[in-house]
């Protein structure tokens, strides 16, 4: 098994910090130079077609891409210290969380910086007026989180799980838009404190 | 446990047809009406403070909202015929589909569709440019989907999943921004009949 991954990329950020809190640790990693391209070959889209890291390839070839899809195999293979819920209601849950978190926070940021960064314009055509709408948009979310994380310790109640993950990096990320949970969120910086205190905070 | 709903909505077809895939046609529907805003009132956004359809609410109360965590609720408490995979390597395919589906093509297809209908433009500011470009986008995604559609009878292999419910909805849904899957895509032309004879298709 090995895991395609990269520098400063949010998404295979949060494999590792999933892998981190399952105790795996000693999976090769082979990490692509985005900006060169390394993820604009013929080859790798072979593995996605989407050319997007993270992707997970097993042993018998088959690869794995989207973060969700790569948390729900690790816990497939490794139920113990589940990160993905116990009951039908705990899974539902954490898997609501997790897809409110892409679609109304993780979505927008990433639109965001794709639009307004300049980065990527060889790549696609950036709106600049979507970026910053895009921005408005994943702003709203903090109020969502912080009225979450005033009733309960961790995002998806009273159990730290990968929707802790999904929140964590996203949160890191939207620093580079300029977007940051300031003083009016105190829950979420609460929560930000608790997380930094857990050793996969740094895979 | 009740499914709040609504008429003409992608997201709460894929729920319909997915219970209708288990055989479980008895829930009660609560039909809100988007365009008067019934979802918008207070009491929704206690349901769901994304304020969007569809919601599956258990009868203890709690709500679950976003579609794959009502598929993941379902298949928990009805396993039989599994519509999420058996194996952690199917398990971890068809959420990879499905995320696949709802990155690349749904939530360009619902961006085009809310950026340039005008529906919208007082609940959010309109980016006309933007709307075409995610046009744009989503018919990128036809290839990838013809591609595997050509070496697999489904979305995600060999058996129909939740990942052939997501694109067929998203793909009668891209009609709205006149995007449509043209007889350049045979395979997805031979994967949509196939599935609109199954008895769920009316759901």
């Amino acid at each position: 098994m090995k895991l395609y991954d990269a520098e400063f990329a949010p998404s295979p950020r949060r494999v590792r910090i999933f892998l981190a809190e399952k105790g795996l640790t000693d999976i090769e990693c082979i990490k692509l130079n985005l900006p060169a391209g390394e993820n604009l070959t013929e080859e790798f889209a072979h593995k996605n077609p989407t050319c997007k890291v993270p992707v997970l390839e097993l042993d018998n070839g088959t690869c794995i891409s989207e973060v969700a899809a790569i948390y729900r195999y690790i816990e497939e293979i490794q139920p113990e210290n589940p990160l993905l819920g116990n009951t039908a209601e705990e899974k539902a849950t954490i898997e609501m969380w997790d897809r409110r978190i892409e679609f109304a926070f993780l979505y927008p940021v990433f639109n965001s910086f794709q639009h307004t960064s300049g980065i990527f314009k060889d790549r696609m055509t950036p709106v600049a007026e979507w970026g910053t709408e895009a921005r408005n948009i994943a702003a709203k979310f903090f109020p969502i989180m912080e009225s979450q994380l005033a009733n309960h310790t961790y995002i998806a109640g009273e159990s730290f799980s990968a929707a802790d993950i999904s929140a964590l990096v996203t949160l890191e990320f939207a620093k580079v838009i300029k977007l940051r949970a300031d003083e009016q969120y105190p829950n979420i910086q609460r929560w930000y404190e608790l997380l930094k205190q857990r050793p996969s905070y740094s895979a």
